[in-house]
């Protein structure tokens, strides 16, 4: 697989979850945020499609594995403090197991 | 300031951030991923500037404050599971301070 930057593998090392935003490649939308360990993401490199740790049932999660939502994933940044990686994604149906496109539809509105 | 979702107000009571994605609402590039707690959301609502918490820190952060590039604050929404939020701003200048307009500009190949 690519190398890591240096800050990434400390942080797997330590046991850490890095933040991981997918985006839609085509309109842009931010599809939803999930993690990674360095398992899911050598996964999603080794496959292009995205793969999660669900912490909830912590364990390896292929999005799309159940619902056929899949994610294929087209490029991914780490950012500047090595704490979360943006993946733009062609996304199939919907990303939100509500089955609306985002997992972003609660605004809150401003005062 | 609005209710929070339930989800969200549970959280935070535990002593949970939220993870916080600032998007460009015009360009729609996702400029970084901060923290927030509940002084720093309300803070945000109120001012409708970004305000974050600093992990490193351990402080409440208003983006921009050193560096003048402020995000000014045009919606918020929460995701389905509430343990994150989607910023749509205007962005001032550039948002990562290595001068980048994005935090994400460390991209890995995919093999």
């Amino acid at each position: 697989m690519s190398k890591l930057p240096a800050a990434v593998a400390e942080r797997f090392a330590a046991g850490e979850l890095i933040a991981a935003i997918a985006q839609d490649a085509e309109s842009k939308d931010v599809l939803m945020l999930a993690w990674m360990n360095e398992e899911s993401l050598n996964l999603t490199l080794e496959t292009k499609r995205a793969t999660y740790w669900s912490r909830s049932r912590n364990s390896l999660w292929v999005k799309g594995e159940t619902s056929g939502h899949f994610q294929d994933v087209l490029s991914l940044s780490f950012d500047c403090d090595s704490d979360s990686i943006l993946l733009l994604v062609n996304q199939t149906g919907a990303a939100c197991h509500t089955g609306e496109r985002s997992c972003f539809h609660s605004e809150i509105l401003i005062p």
